[in-house]
């Protein structure tokens, strides 16, 4: 299916389909030059279906993981692009996970003040989550993306075949995003991961998951208002993901972080999707460590907080709380 | 008097008023958190008006000069913003030129994907050219403005009177950029600054060529199509600026740049007028390190480049050239 995703300055199609990946070249514009940008933790044949479609590909291949997202790659590939002549015309493919396309999105935006952006997002959690919305940045001090843009790509291409490549640990973690999408909009997607198989079922979770996440950056495309939702079970998330004594992946930490702000007939049931999916559900923490992350994280807004809670599976409402009403539930909840 | 400059997005006002610098707490929102950015070539006393005016002032003043614009500047105010507890809804001010308002509004931009950005331009120069618009960036490699984004300011206040301490040669910078306003859209403006004295008549002409900026950027914001009038003079400029042998500043290069693309009855008022302003029309130049520069310059789109005639003051076109015809234009002229 083909999705379009309208911003405050144009629109931009997202088609969604196994197999999409060899047609590239139809949904985008690659006759002319093209920088890929991969990492080594994706398939290297995913990035070269792409170029293969390219008039003229530049493939730059990342080192995997969190830390390849930061000002200095930012720097590297946009040397890249200035050293191989890129002209305005040109443009940028991201092909992986959410590392390499926000990474990739934010140097497009940024190259001779914005190039074409392409986005073939390869993980579950980023087709799910980061593919649209137009939120492109890279970390910094420890900072998860402080520095960034709201940048649309011109297009967005998800083939769920890249997931037969990843491990069942990364799948785990887009079902995650996807079960916070369905708490706070989707009770229908919900029943769906609740019972179904989520690996065969991955185009319809996808399409489900991006209709929600659509229609809300669509009402709130630089997150002033409605958009604070998506935030479900990240103020928490942010915080875990900080300590990194934890080891636990992104969509770990968001598994973690609905728990404490789901109403007590919600989370039941949110805590047996999650073990069925293979998420974690339970942490031994330092109340006083997570606290303080919290208090870092870049959501913060002077001493009030606005978090996000589900009473009901499908529905949900902002709360604003005072940094130490947070601070109790941080303190309260056993995970 | 006030200026309203519609955005794809919104709007801002611009004040353009003598002693107007002491009025920034009425024109901006100063009870937050502001990083205001300066330079050591500014009076200091201009930062310290506007911090005066901010519940919470952090001023940063970095070295004057072209070579302040880069990547690492950019990393070093992110850095201190994220140190000092910046969020959101905190605001960066810049107080001085070009240089310092295209470094602050890119970091604007992209501190957690933009906050709001305020621009106090003190040259003449930034006063008539880049303090409207939107476009803020940094250097990289040794091209110019290669990295930035569009990000059009909250407001800006423009005070004629900061122009008493700058520089004759400075003066006649600006001084540039108006002459080639007036050139391409504003005849009575090329009347004033031919007969007129300009420091005097500064708060006139810094109006009338911001009406003439502002209608084009309105018309034009991304730069698809006729922003590029005002790129009239810059292509052989850039070149030029970018021989740092010369040792010329932009507005010198753009009064050389003009020179060649005027017909043959507007030329000798122009150099009239140049001379007059205490600006260059002479050069001695290289032909062919000026062409292999044009070539590096970042507006080239493949092998056609769009350049500004004027064959009536007042009044201007685009052409569409190739390469080697500019190239000819470049070595035939006598500068």
């Amino acid at each position: 299916m083909t999705m379009t995703v309208k911003t405050l300055t144009g629109s931009y199609p997202v088609l969604i389909q196994r197999r999409a990946l060899a047609r590239a070249g139809e949904l985008f514009r690659l006759d002319r030059r093209v920088l890929v940008v991969t990492d080594d933790g994706v398939p290297a044949s995913y990035a070269r279906a792409v170029a293969s479609a390219c008039r003229d590909a530049l493939v730059v291949t990342l080192p995997r993981g969190e830390g390849t997202k930061n000002l200095d790659s930012f720097r590297a590939l946009l040397s890249t692009m200035a050293e191989k002549g890129f002209t305005r015309t040109d443009c940028v493919t991201a092909v992986g996970g959410g590392v390499v396309g926000d990474l990739a999105g934010f140097v497009a935006s940024a190259y001779m003040r914005g190039v074409d952006f392409y986005n073939v997002p390869t993980t579950l959690l980023a087709q799910v989550d980061s593919s649209i919305g137009g939120k492109v940045a890279v970390d910094l001090m420890g900072y998860k993306n402080l520095v960034g843009a709201f940048y649309p790509p011109r297009a967005v291409l998800i083939d769920p075949d890249t997931l037969d490549t990843l491990s069942d640990r990364q799948f785990a973690c887009g079902l995650a995003e996807a079960i916070k999408t369905a708490l706070i909009r989707d009770a229908a997607l919900f029943d769906r991961i609740e019972k179904g198989d989520p690996r065969r079922d991955a185009e319809e979770i996808i399409a489900a998951s991006l209709a929600v996440k659509k229609a809300v950056v669509e009402a709130d495309e630089k997150e002033g208002g409605v958009r604070k939702i998506l935030n479900f079970g990240h103020t928490i998330a942010h915080a875990i993901e900080s300590e990194t004594d934890f080891g636990l992946l992104h969509g770990e930490c968001v598994a973690l972080g609905m728990i404490p702000f789901c109403g007590e007939s919600v989370r039941p049931r949110l805590i047996g999707v999650l073990k069925k999916a293979g998420l974690p559900t339970t942490l031994s923490w330092e109340g006083d460590a997570l606290v303080e992350a919290m208090r870092r994280d870049k959501k913060k807004q002077g001493d009030a907080i606005t978090v996000v809670r589900v009473d009901t599976i499908g529905d949900c409402r902002l709360v604003e709380m005072p940094f130490d009403q947070l601070e109790r539930i941080v303190r309260g909840v056993k995970l």
